[in-house]
């Protein structure tokens, strides 16, 4: 029996690699991977707005098929390959998290796989 | 009712944007926002050392807030703009966290916001 | 008495710094510290499956002294200097975890701590 519950949420991207969306430990914390803004029409060539709504997107797919919401997610990174980009970026997380504030970490990568412009990760709760 | 803690603590700097300085899940474990070297008289032309203090500063007051101490922080990520500085870090990593020696990840981003040459998040405890 | 508990593996390197290899909380989170392909013969100049492989026998050193195993283990950040690497390592990452599937992030760093092209970090559980 494994220890772990590895998440697999049909709403987002099915991993690439060997990985798992995510996974949930017997406490009720929910490790996410790294998402990509992959899905709906966005592509490397979508608008940053329209790249981090994507990326935010996936992550809280996986987390609501992790047994979380919104207001369960504990902190977010944020990679992003442009600094400049930190005003967009807030107004879409601030969009995205309504009245909920995580902890969160915006990171300057030196690029990300793809060539997407933002990616998401994060931590979060399981309501029991 | 919210499902984690959101964390305001005085003394460490207001959010810029959309987050919380930290959040607590139900079985106590703080998540920290990255922290710039705001605060005190520090700003992007002060020395790394004090930087890094401030950086610091700001994680362990958030921290403290939370419930946590300096002895509860589990892992601290420090984002450098320079690696050479590896060993001034951890000098002052050194000095600040005393005897309690936390799991730590020094990684060299590609910037940081305002151009400041570190900043820190953390994973913590919170005692009850 | 300290709140965590502070792991020390012999088969990992010895901290370069004021850091643990891991901390373990009360729960039994495990919070792996990031570690360089340090051991074996593993140099600067082995090649990236090389490096990826000893960097990941490191945090799975680690992760079995606190208690975890291969299958406890939560969340894996590999920190890449080359995100074209990205095939090569998944490849070693899935020959290490074979049936068990981590979270995961790969994130391209701007450099890593002697030159090394790869670091690992983790999220575990502690089996009680």
């Amino acid at each position: 029996m494994s220890v772990l519950n590895c998440v697999a949420a049909a709403a987002a991207p099915k991993p690439f690699g060997h990985y798992s969306q995510a996974t949930v430990t017997p406490d009720g914390t929910i490790w996410v991977s790294a998402q990509l803004p992959v899905g709906g029409d966005v592509s490397v060539d979508s608008s940053v707005p329209d790249q981090a709504r994507q990326a935010l997107a996936n992550v809280l797919s996986i987390i609501e098929a992790a047994g979380g919401s919104v207001e369960s997610v504990a902190k977010v990174n944020l990679y992003v390959t442009d600094m400049s980009q930190w005003q967009t970026v807030n107004s879409v997380f601030s969009e995205v998290f309504g009245e909920h504030r995580p902890a969160r970490a915006v990171l300057q990568v030196a690029g990300l796989h793809h060539g997407f412009a933002i990616a998401a990760d994060a931590g979060a709760w399981r309501q029991s």
